[in-house]
C-alpha cells in the first residue's frame, strides 16, 4: 500500500499515473497549496522541502517525483514500465528522465515563478525559459520524429509519463507542448490510457484532461 | 570498453570518477570547449545537444551525466556504487540523484551563464542562484549531521560522487560548499578515495585538486 500526497496537477502527476498503471493499491492526501499546508509542520516532517509529491512506501515518507516514478518502476518489474537494469534501453530510459529533470523541468519553476526575490528581472527571466521550454520541445519533437512514437521507440515507459505532465504544464504558454506534431501525437497515444482519464478525476483536473 | 568524451573538470567528473570506483577500463577524448568542438558535426553526431559528457557504450552514445553514473552503477552490480533496485536504499539513492540533478546542478547553469540571452538581468539572476545554491548546501549539511557521513549512511554511493562535483563547481563562490561542516567532511572523505587524484591527474585539474 502506497500513500501518495499531492496537490492537483503537480509534480505528483507523474507518480499518481505511475501508480495507476502499476495498478497498486494506493490513497491519496491531498496537501492544500493555497491555505499552505505544505508548511505545516506535520508535512514538512516527511517533507523537509514542503513539496509535493511525497509517497509513503512500508511506512518511509519519499520525495522527488522522477525518482519516485522511476522506483515505482523498479519495485513492479512485472509491469515493465522501465526497461531492467541491464537491458540494452535502460540507458536511454535513464537518459530521458535525467534529461527532463534537469534540463526541462527547471525552466517551469522559472516560467510559472519569475518573481521569486527577483521582481526587477521577472519577464526577462520568464522569456528567457519560455526559449528554453521551446528549445527542449524541438529536440524531443526531433528524437520522435526520427525514433518515435514513444521516447524509447515502440516502448511504452514512466518517461512518457514524465514528458506527458510536462506537456500540461505547458498548456497556457505561448506555444504549448502540443504545437509540435509529434509531442502532441505522443500525449494523444498517452491520454488514451486509462491511468490518464482516471488520474484527472481523482486530482479533479478539468483542463487540458 | 567504455569510451568518455570530456572537458576538463565539467559534468563528465561524476562519469569519470564513476568509472575509476569500477575499474572498468576506459579511455578519454578530450573535447576543447573553448576551440567549439562540441559544436563539430562529429560530436553532435554523437550528443545532439553539443555538451558533455558523452558516454560511448558498446559503440552506443549516451549522455546525461547523472543518468551515466547511475548506469554504470547497475552496469557493475559487483561494485555496489548503488543499492539494488528493490533494496530498502534504492529509493534513497534515486532521491538524492534527482534532487541534485532537478534542484541544485540547474543553479550552477544560471551562477556560470547568468548572461545567456539574460545580459541586462545577469547579476540579479546570479544572486539569485547563489540563494538558491546556498540553500541546497544547509539542506545537505543538515541531512549529513542526522545521517551521514555519506549521503546514504553509513554506505558510499554513486550520489556522492555527483554531490562532490557539485562542490567542486561551487569553490570559487562568494560561499563555498565546503564552508558547510558536514559537507566539507564529506568532501575530505571522498577526495581521501584513490579515484579522486587519479581522476584529477587524468582531467589535469590543479584547483581544488
Amino acid at each position: 500500500m502506497y500513500t501518495l500526497y499531492y496537490a492537483p496537477g503537480s509534480a505528483n502527476l507523474v507518480v499518481h499515473l505511475a501508480l495507476l498503471e502499476i495498478g497498486a493499491p494506493y490513497e491519496l492526501k491531498r496537501i492544500d497549496i493555497e491555505k499552505g499546508e505544505q508548511r505545516s509542520a506535520a508535512y514538512l516532517a516527511i517533507n523537509p522541502h514542503g513539496v509535493v509529491p511525497t509517497l509513503v512506501i512500508d511506512g518511509q515518507p519519499h520525495g522527488e517525483a522522477a525518482a519516485l516514478a522511476l522506483l515505482l518502476a523498479e519495485r513492479h518489474p512485472d509491469v515493465a514500465l522501465a526497461p531492467a537494469s541491464g537491458s540494452a534501453q535502460r540507458a536511454d530510459c535513464l537518459q530521458w528522465m535525467f534529461y527532463l529533470a534537469n534540463s526541462l523541468q527547471p525552466l517551469f519553476r522559472q516560467w510559472f515563478y519569475p518573481n521569486d526575490h527577483l521582481a526587477e528581472a521577472g519577464e526577462t527571466i520568464q522569456q528567457n525559459a519560455r526559449a528554453g521550454i521551446e528549445k527542449c520541445w524541438s529536440h524531443i519533437d526531433a528524437h520522435l520524429a526520427a525514433h518515435g512514437p514513444y521516447l524509447l521507440g515502440e516502448r511504452f515507459s514512466v518517461a512518457d509519463l514524465y514528458a506527458l505532465m510536462l506537456m500540461r504544464w505547458s498548456r497556457n504558454m505561448p506555444k504549448p507542448a502540443t504545437e509540435w506534431p509529434h509531442v502532441a501525437a505522443l500525449a494523444v497515444r498517452l491520454k488514451a490510457r486509462p491511468s490518464w482519464p482516471r488520474m484527472c478525476a481523482e486530482e479533479g483536473l478539468v483542463e487540458w484532461a
